[in-house]
């Protein structure tokens, strides 16, 4: 299940830091969503879908203690062909590890420093991937689209 | 090419059954785009995606004729494994040919009055009409999400 109608909170700094990200990647040809859950428990902040059908994870984190919590990320590595974090000009770099892409964002925009290795995603994982995408995206977009959709607010997926 | 923020006019006819079309097929788990290009020269009005991947197309007609001067609708087959029309009440519904699906809406709900025949997406012509989904739903939503967004009004998929 996901959220249909996430509701409207002001933006926290990661959320700020993947506005740019994803105007950046969008330069790139990537399209984008936020919030995707790829499988129960985990939920990534930007997803992105390329012109050849790439899929990369980027990770959004506002600074050292957002990352010191994280304990989910290499679940995330499954799920992309290439992980990235992205972080603002004051985030201490040296702790990310090894293996990981780097962007660094504003909310305005952002520029890739690291690209990430690239681990293809097998077919049939990357199949369920790009419906997972799609889905999320539209079941979004069709609840701004038509503000007067009702399903109790959450759609089967 | 795809419209990364298309012109708000109000709504024509067949857009408001494509709304009820869209509201009815997620009761269904289907998710669902509007203005889909399949390929140049081709814009469906509604295209749906299936829990199983099924994907559906549904051409909205606001009358005779509306319906007797789409020259297009048969290159939309090769595009969907089933094929609807989705019109209103007064429609005459003796018009529509054999072979197809018929879907009765207004603007705020629709009825599956005849499922569509299946002729099931070859593998793939199947990815790639997921992927123009995902590209397409995702830009519109990032267009909506982000209004600050600029990159000429146009995004290349």
């Amino acid at each position: 299940m996901i959220d249909l109608l996430p509701p409207q909170l002001p933006p926290m700094p990661g959320q700020i830091l993947a506005r740019g990200v994803c105007r950046h990647l969008l330069s790139h040809g990537f399209v984008t969503v936020e919030e995707l859950v790829p499988a129960p428990g985990l939920r990534v902040d930007v997803m992105a879908l390329g012109p050849k059908g790439e899929v990369w994870i980027i990770e959004c984190k506002s600074g050292r203690a957002d990352y010191m919590t994280d304990r989910k990320w290499q679940g995330y590595l499954d799920w992309a062909d290439r992980f990235f974090w992205a972080v603002d000009a004051d985030f201490p770099t040296d702790l990310l590890p090894e293996g990981t892409g780097l962007i660094l964002a504003d909310g305005y925009d952002a520029e890739i420093l690291r690209m990430a290795p690239e681990t293809r995603l097998a077919g049939a994982r990357r199949k369920a991937v790009l419906q997972t995408f799609a889905r999320h995206a539209a079941a979004r977009l069709q609840a701004l689209r038509d503000p007067g959709l009702r399903l109790g607010g959450r759609l089967p997926v």
